[in-house]
């Protein structure tokens, strides 16, 4: 998957090409919505949360996602340091759209899947 | 990308792992959006809206979204046979929540590509 800042050199403009397709994919649309239930969370938590999710998957998502600016990653200097995951406002701002989506797959989920 | 009919093993009745994420990679995106526009394409319609697809990923999305009742195929028992595409009503259901998420792109491209 393409970091947030590379854009694609076709279609430097496509919201479609450059963000969503970014942010859209099964690993992230599960953190977004862990992180709108959760609020502030640790990677354990998430881990938590996901039980599905590789850590090297998990740790490159929340790269991903903090570089694109849709979730904020705050680090406590403590011994060990405290790192904790939270949505940006950017981040709740999208959140009523993924919402949507999920209601929509819930509704359909036997047409879907059969 | 696995087929609509392979439910996650793990998370049989999951929406994001068993819908949103088979439907919400760059080309599925791009294709129900040539298809809200365009309403009824054929493949070379489809091909020419999004010149950066490969016939391969084009007839397979087609094939995914088509299997999961996103769209309509409609095949005319002519000489060469005539193949029309078309968003189907549960693929029209969806279209507001992915408007949303293009326009969220489109109001914070800049923040979330530098």
């Amino acid at each position: 998957m393409l970091n947030m800042k590379e854009l694609d050199l076709q279609y430097p403009t496509c919201p479609v090409r450059n963000v969503l397709s970014r942010i859209s994919d099964k690993w992230s649309l599960l953190i977004l919505c862990s992180l709108q239930e959760g609020e502030i969370m640790r990677y354990k938590d998430l881990k938590n949360a996901i039980p599905d999710i590789s850590e090297k998957v998990l740790s490159s998502t929340l790269k991903r996602l903090n570089e694109g600016h849709l979730i904020n990653r705050k680090m406590y200097k403590e011994i060990p340091p405290r790192v904790e995951y939270s949505l940006s406002d950017m981040g709740k701002e999208l959140m009523p759209a993924v919402q949507m989506m999920i209601t929509w797959a819930q509704t359909h989920f036997d047409e879907i899947t059969n």
